[in-house]
């Protein structure tokens, strides 16, 4: 059966001073285009190790989608290795060298001679054009597999595997569309959610029931495999119409699409528009809306207040409830949420005040005391989560998802 | 030479569900502790797959360290992969059910039956105690390495790599040592900086200097390798004094930290306290900043403007600067960063307001426009900034790379 590996290369992965991503994008849209994707490896810029690693992907699999270490400078060597697993030697391309020159002159950028090393590639490899950078790519042919070589820099590794890779897959013989979808759910346990859904999560089920853990959020991750794109989307929807009978209350969401983008989408639906006023989040919420295309016809704008005097200042939170509740506390919680509402003339106000810890818990509010305001046309409710303390990143992130599950879980009609 | 693997398994890794990001964190504790790790691989819960790649890593490492697979659900197939690789049955381990039985009723949680196969392992293996999860992992041999088998939610990776693992890798009789250290530089491309510093960049070189770029920021590592951690901490600094004077005003900052956390330091070092008024950024300065222990110091809180009448309103921008500038203006990035200051009472206010895109670009303004503010003690100056538009969250994350320069380069005696 066809199927694919991906290669992300450079000592700044395998070393840990940074973090692969675009493995994960990879194969999201190898997948996506019918064909299974088995492994991935990362591994540094030493040539002994990367010849390795890249004659081993070559061996087991029919495409390679290589990454990184095409840049220009002498720590580079994945044009060396590629060459000498082809057995041809490396050739300066007249042409790509001009798409170089030009890239960085269009941008007033000088041209240092380094940058030459980029217009190398192994004799008979088809080199790919690289319109938003100054690395091209490259395929070529090792072993069994049609490797494509790619730059490691996010943006111009996207619009390259668009151009030169994701057209070849599509052609593939072999290809067999999936696809995917997911179920957020919020509030059981894994081994809980597990037991209730134990008959989808079988060895060879087509659709294949998986599901993944992250800061009190689990994913129902159901893929499907037809002969069509369209055939493997039914019998996911069919999954899904099984499985959500089955997880009543839990379920928050639906879809491939992250909770921020459905919260903004479903503000917008229903015509209104949000303040928000965070503490122990410290802007998480705003910063994650503010990435969503089109949140401007929603979102209104964010307070961050840190400290006692900024609740009171900025949000007219009563000092008396202050005094007598804590900055911690739902009497707060709702004072800050109708607060950033008024201030800033939106129909809802979310607000998040807790305890994030490391320091600052308390027998009565120890670390992990999360509570949350909703204000909508001037009611405010607000509750308590008390959140596992598993340190300071998972209380913000749990806290985090709990806002997203407030604005989803709001009624249709308010 | 004694070397490591890791091996990060889940079907929603693969599949691209989730980031992997175990493996860096562990990448880099290994070889802190000495053992140089060569190669990541991440693969699915298919046996037939997960089978090959355990058997692959166990031939060519001394060391294995895998995550993931080893939750309550029947989709987790790691136990009964390596028990097939070692060539020995599943056995139940009544100690370590005990222990998992215990984690969940002393937190008052359900004890589901679906987590007693939490207790099987390979016969002859060593059972690793998991204390803060449900799920214990385990070590065997295989092959001729040594595999740690560990859960992959990040904290109890964590906590268990501190517990079973770190302490192996630094009884190692082959282990050296190796150190790092980073420069990190914002201002030239890639290139124009790898002509500077290429006589370091070179093959074999100890220690090693790497370059890695985002958004704008371009990070030199430098690592050694040595006979004790000090004489490679040693071997660090001293090719960093060779390196600064070719760096000049490029060089931002120095260290393992991050620039957020340097930025606190800073601040609090010299008694300054800070607010925030984020247009395009959104909360992005404000969340990281929240995510430093110790921030409560510095930071009196921030504004996420994200509408004209919000910085009007909560800021007192001045609505005839406004109308005559334009909100993406170094008179409204000025007014705004005084404003910040002055309505939370803050020695030093910053702003950032730009056009992120992917609309709102004009001939005149492009998008990738950013201005940025700020105030100190009453007196504002402003800049621009024209990041190149490659994508909305380039823009963004290279606009926040800014908000970090302009802290670190404040003068010392403000």
């Amino acid at each position: 059966m066809t199927a694919a590996e991906i290669l992300a290369i450079g000592d700044e992965l395998v070393h840990g001073a940074l973090l692969d991503t675009n493995s994960r994008y990879i194969t999201r849209e190898l997948e996506s285009h019918g064909l299974p994707v088995r492994r991935f490896t990362v591994v540094g810029d030493d040539p002994q190790q990367l010849a390795a690693a890249m004659a081993d992907a070559c061996r087991r699999a029919d495409v390679v989608v290589a990454t990184g270490g095409l840049g220009p400078t002498l720590d580079d060597r994945t044009r060396e290795v590629a060459a000498e697993l082809v057995g041809a030697p490396l050739q300066f391309d007249a042409a790509a060298w001009e798409m170089v020159r030009q890239y960085l002159s269009s941008r007033r950028r000088p041209v240092p001679e380094s940058n030459r090393r980029q217009a190398l590639f192994p004799l008979g490899a088809t080199v790919l054009s690289n319109p938003v950078g100054t690395a091209p790519g490259f395929r070529v042919r090792i072993d069994r597999a049609e490797l494509f070589v790619l730059p490691g820099v996010p943006r111009e590794m996207r619009v390259m595997l668009q151009d030169h890779v994701l057209p070849f897959v599509a052609a593939l013989p072999g290809a067999r569309p999936t696809a995917q979808y997911y179920l957020r759910v919020v509030g059981p346990s894994e081994a809980l959610l597990g037991e209730r859904i134990a008959a989808f999560m079988v060895a060879d089920r087509n659709p294949a029931v998986g599901v993944t853990v992250s800061a009190g959020m689990i994913t129902i991750r159901i893929v499907a495999t037809a002969a069509t794109a369209a055939a493997a989307a039914a019998m996911c929807a069919a999954t899904a119409d099984e499985l959500r009978p089955l997880l009543g209350e839990w379920l928050l969401a639906e879809g491939l699409a992250e909770l921020p983008e459905l919260a903004v989408r479903r503000l917008a639906a229903a015509g209104l528009t949000l303040a928000t006023a965070e503490s122990c989040t410290g802007g998480l919420v705003a910063a994650a809306l503010t990435d969503v295309a089109g949140v401007s016809a929603v979102f209104r704008g964010g307070f961050v207040t840190y400290s006692d005097a900024s609740k009171l200042g900025e949000l007219g939170v009563d000092a008396a409830v202050l005094a007598d509740h804590g900055a911690v506390s739902e009497a707060v919680a709702a004072a800050m949420a109708t607060g950033a509402a008024n201030r800033l003339g939106a129909r809802l106000g979310l607000s998040v005040t807790g305890i994030a810890g490391p320091d600052g818990g308390t027998p009565d509010k120890p670390v992990g005391t999360v509570c949350f305001g909703l204000a909508a046309d001037g009611r405010a409710r607000s509750w308590t989560l008390r959140i596992p303390d598993l340190g300071r990143d998972f209380i913000r992130q749990r806290a985090v998802v709990e806002a997203w599950a407030a604005l989803l879980r709001l009624p249709t009609s308010t």
